[in-house]
């Protein structure tokens, strides 16, 4: 099969092994997959992971349970044990037994076919096209924000970074009601969070204030939690969404000084996500910046690396309703 | 008067000018005061203070309302405004318009006399000693750890650092029932840890498992949170309470990926600290390492920053039932 592999290099290889279904799990045949900023990390060395990258995917069980065959599907990354102390408290998440598709021990959806156990599995409506659908994870991740710090809407929150994960939070966020602001230094990105109704503003016009209630932090970059904790009023909340490559952070003094809480937040609830995107309470189209076949994987992470574009698609199999 | 000044060094000054009270303030003599990190801090330009340091006391009032005059008390760090936002909320502590004794924009207590308002002060029982009553305000800080982090039986619970704040710290927890550990590398302090019915573990032979509830970090080193990230279970939380020196922290990747709870932590219930010393909930003489006279605060700076003393006391006026 054609797969996308990472092992020191990134390379596109067009006669990988396919994959074998164990008891329990489904084949899948990936449709359309997104590229996220932990994959160009992966290929940074992050996780020291080697082997099938993405984790981001909508597409056909094609063999497992009978149950699953033929339908259109989502996928949830962490494949668990069920039985560990995480697991029972209905933090599988967390499992410590967990392998985690393209990121942690498992082969990833950038290949023709994966393996996957049917309990990650979500079943696609047919309302959704794949390119709604192939946003259910991330989206997810931007749901868990409310899972972890919840937010009404006498709130002030501000959203730092508005790239593919910081769109996403900012549309979960609106949803809530809280006097909402996008902070970036993309102007077109500010534009599409314009266009959404939510108000932008860019880096170099912002008066920090520590004010906000909430600041959720999704740049990607050490600077950001930095601003974030200049901009959360004492005893307010930073939540942090996105991992760092570096280890240079700044001071935390004010962290202690001005008793911030701050959350860390990964993988969320995909009921929710799927339920927003049929709801079209969060608008996915206009954040596609690129589509490439998978056989043009390498120019599509060059493009996601890119800040000019947001969320970059790699079409593996033949798309529905696209 | 004497006082204990910096401004860009340290110096022990015998004829500084008195201090005058406002309207609704007190002055007071002090009769014993603590040196903390935060003082050690402050020495090496942290929070760019001028002046008289020194904000963990006991003293008499000398002069100002009637009701506190002759008055034995300890006093809150915290000089606020009482009409802003934060003040109205009950949030007095995060005042955006403060002045904090010996640390922000007004001297502290290593003087024979301090300005303070009323509002600041608390009358100490006279069933404790002022060796007890100079613990008051580090004890309560201590206590703002279960204000921030409820803590209860059920719950596994480390302190990283035994130190002045986290022998502090390990106390107040140990008063919950829950399951505790002190994590350290100073074999004197460790001991104090085991006869006060807490078990000590030294970090050389500490198996790092990700499997505590609550890690309260009181080390003051930027290490201490790399250990902390360590120790603490998916979903948990972390407590800050010492401040760093240095810019340099670890790769906060694995808050996101535990979806970690990092609780900054500073000033805390002063009711909650008398109360607990009243009744011997918490034993701080065993803590005391070496008293100065104030003229001698150089030697006792110095002997402050050595880590084979734990507290060490400036004494100032004449103490009662020392």
């Amino acid at each position: 099969m054609r797969a996308v592999v990472f092992d020191s290099t990134l390379r596109f290889d067009p006669h990988h092994r396919d994959p074998s279904i164990e008891e329990g799990e489904c084949l899948i045949r990936p449709s359309l997959a997104g590229i996220c900023a932990t994959d160009l990390h992966l290929t940074r060395g992050y996780m020291n992971f080697t082997g099938i990258l993405g984790h981001e995917m909508v597409g056909v069980v094609v063999d497992g349970p009978k149950d699953w065959r033929g339908k259109r599907v989502a996928a949830e990354i962490n494949c668990v044990c069920r039985r560990c102390p995480m697991c029972t408290a209905g933090l599988s998440t967390h499992c410590p037994n967990r392998t985690v598709m393209g990121i942690d021990g498992r082969n990833g959806c950038f290949a023709d076919l994966i393996a996957l156990p049917h309990q990650n599995l979500h079943a696609v409506p047919d309302r959704l096209t794949d390119e709604q659908a192939v946003f259910v994870e991330p989206l997810a991740a931007a749901y868990q924000v409310l899972v972890q710090c919840p937010i009404d809407k006498r709130m002030t929150v501000s959203v730092v970074g508005t790239g593919r994960l910081g769109l996403l939070v900012l549309q979960v966020l609106k949803t809530t009601g809280c006097q909402l602001t996008a902070i970036g230094r993309n102007h077109k990105t500010l534009l599409l969070c314009e266009k959404m109704g939510i108000q932008p503003i860019h880096v170099d016009d912002l008066v920090a204030q520590p004010d906000r209630h909430v600041v959720v932090e999704c740049t990607g970059s050490p600077d950001g939690l930095d601003l974030a904790l200049r901009l959360v009023q004492p005893r307010g909340t930073v939540v942090l969404k996105s991992t760092y490559a570096g280890d240079a952070v700044p001071n935390l003094a004010p962290v202690v000084v001005n008793e911030v809480n701050i959350v860390g937040s990964r993988c969320g609830p995909f009921g929710e996500a799927l339920n927003a995107l049929a709801r079209e309470a969060v608008e996915v189209r206009s954040m596609i910046s690129r589509t490439f076949s998978i056989e043009r994987a390498l120019e599509a992470f060059d493009a996601a690396a890119r800040p000019d574009n947001v969320k970059v698609l790699l079409k593996i199999g033949s798309p529905k309703n696209a």
